[in-house]
């Protein structure tokens, strides 16, 4: 074992429901992995708490097993302000917008800190572990309750002007269509994201009497996972709000591609995992219509980073900084 | 005067009406300037016999002056394919769609031949010497007959995994719009690039009886230059083409903002002439909608150099090609 293998740095995600976080090594792989749930809604200072007991407990452990730390990388949800480290806005966070992140967790550890939006996070891990590490160029889009994006570039993280890049949820695809929080109208994420799918899958199963495995469900308890989990098993309201989803997610890829022309685009996120009752619809949408070079298809792949993927990037966020400040 | 006082690449701006060529040097002053006028319909082994001409004039002129040449940058239409340097597609020039253009340069000239697509030339220059220089993040777009498009990315030019990145004018922006000669619908082109600027201009003086300048010329005679300028000069058809115009280009910018959250976007090409009844419509749908930073507006600004932009970008190729290759 040489001195490089004994490097790590502290990985934390910090997701809607869970802290997961862990020790990265360069190779990717984690030890003291922990998930610890958290209440989403109980405010910045237990957050705070819960962030801080974790930089404690991987530090200890470090020291325990002989591991040189690095640094600490965070992945938090939210738009993140490169120069200052704040969030910008986090709607599924109680009291996280606007809030000095950063400043926050440099007070926590001596080591450096280097704090990223989740999605950027899971790019970088894709990018150094994952479905990534074989291209310069890539998207990556994960589909949850919102849209999120990332932009990998020249094989770096790309993160833009001030550390916004990356809103595809926000990419207009239908000037007339639903106004979004945002402020806008028609932005891909009223088509997309899981709000929109429930609320539709709920309009199919009152006009269509059908007996698929939805149709057994009380609407009211109707998740984006589960109509993902039924068009895997054929059913056909869930196969249909998941062809129109496709679709919307189809033209929107397609403006990215003739405007990026990215070696691939990565799908991560839990509605990915229905597989090709999705992916079947979003390739035939872009193949039919985006303009790329004559002999080639941008493939559309799933991110191949399991519930570990936010750690390991975190983590990565830290081995090589050099990689994600685009500024 | 200094060794590096005397380096100089030749730079030859393939235009849809004339070559224009000179000698680049590194801060973008040009020898030997001249405008050559073509015909683009009169095929490809007339427009490399002009090529040709322009080289050997140029080395020539360099070899009498004591002027050392490190290359030749050629910027020309359609998009080339980068690892062959074919051009893909071209539609405005005969003879010049799947066409292998790097090759045929290559055996004009021993010096080095870097050759790139005019938009993403163009923006070199403003990266090396114009508007673009204080920016290591920003998008260009070319009004013009077509819709161009180029990205300044980490500070150098990205085109992309095969180099055809940069087609603004093929974003989606209404999924049920016109169709366009690309194979899709709705592509911005279709609503900004001067067939329909021109065609909306006609339909407009026929609807209202108005006696602005625009009404004064032949219908069949507008063109989109006239439509610029008559709009400067007050003209209430040419005011209302051009607001609907930055609406659409506003609908396509707050899509680019949010992906890429440049520093500031660059507005090139004979229509940005216009000035005012044309930029304040952009800035007021972007300001209105993009949700980049709270505190920031991102800069719509005019591309800064004039009619030589191109040939001092196509120089710019020759001499930063490590800004140029993204592969």
């Amino acid at each position: 074992m040489n001195d490089d293998d004994l490097i790590r740095a502290i990985g934390i995600d910090l997701g809607g429901s869970a802290i997961k976080s862990g020790l990265v090594s360069s190779n990717g792989s984690i030890n003291g992995f922990s998930r610890v749930t958290i209440d989403r809604m109980a405010g910045s200072e237990y957050l705070l708490e819960n962030l801080q007991a974790e930089i404690d407990r991987l530090t200890a452990l470090a020291e325990e097993r002989g591991l040189q730390l690095i640094g600490v990388g965070v992945g938090s949800p939210g738009s993140i302000e490169r120069s200052t480290g704040r969030i910008h806005k986090s709607p599924n966070f109680r009291g996280w917008d606007d809030f000095p992140l950063r400043d926050k967790l440099v007070k926590m550890t001596p080591l450096p800190v280097y704090l990223a939006n989740d999605v950027n996070a899971a790019a970088m891990g894709e990018l150094k572990f994952g479905a990534g590490g074989d291209f310069r160029n890539f998207i990556m889009i994960t589909l949850g309750t919102g849209v999120g994006g990332a932009l990998v570039i020249h094989g770096r993280l790309y993160d833009g002007a001030e550390g916004f890049a990356g809103e595809i949820g926000h990419m207009v695809i239908a000037p007339d269509g639903p106004e979004c929080p945002c402020g806008n109208n028609g932005c891909l994420e009223q088509f997309v994201g899981a709000p929109a799918l429930v609320r539709r899958a709920r309009e199919l199963l009152e006009k269509i009497d059908l007996t698929g495995p939805l149709a057994q469900i009380d609407p009211e308890e109707i998740t984006v996972e589960e109509i993902g989990l039924a068009a895997a098993d054929g059913d056909p309201v869930a196969r249909a709000v998941l062809a129109e989803m496709g679709r919307w997610l189809g033209i929107a890829l397609i403006s990215l591609i003739n405007v990026l022309d990215p070696d691939c685009i990565l799908v991560g996120g839990g509605i990915a995992q229905a597989g090709p009752p999705l992916f079947d619809v979003i390739r035939r949408t872009v193949g039919n219509h985006a303009m790329s070079g004559a002999a080639r298809v941008v493939p559309i792949i799933t991110a191949t980073l399991g519930p570990r993927a936010g750690t390991a990037g975190a983590g990565a966020l830290a081995l090589w900084p050099e990689l994600t400040a685009s500024g």
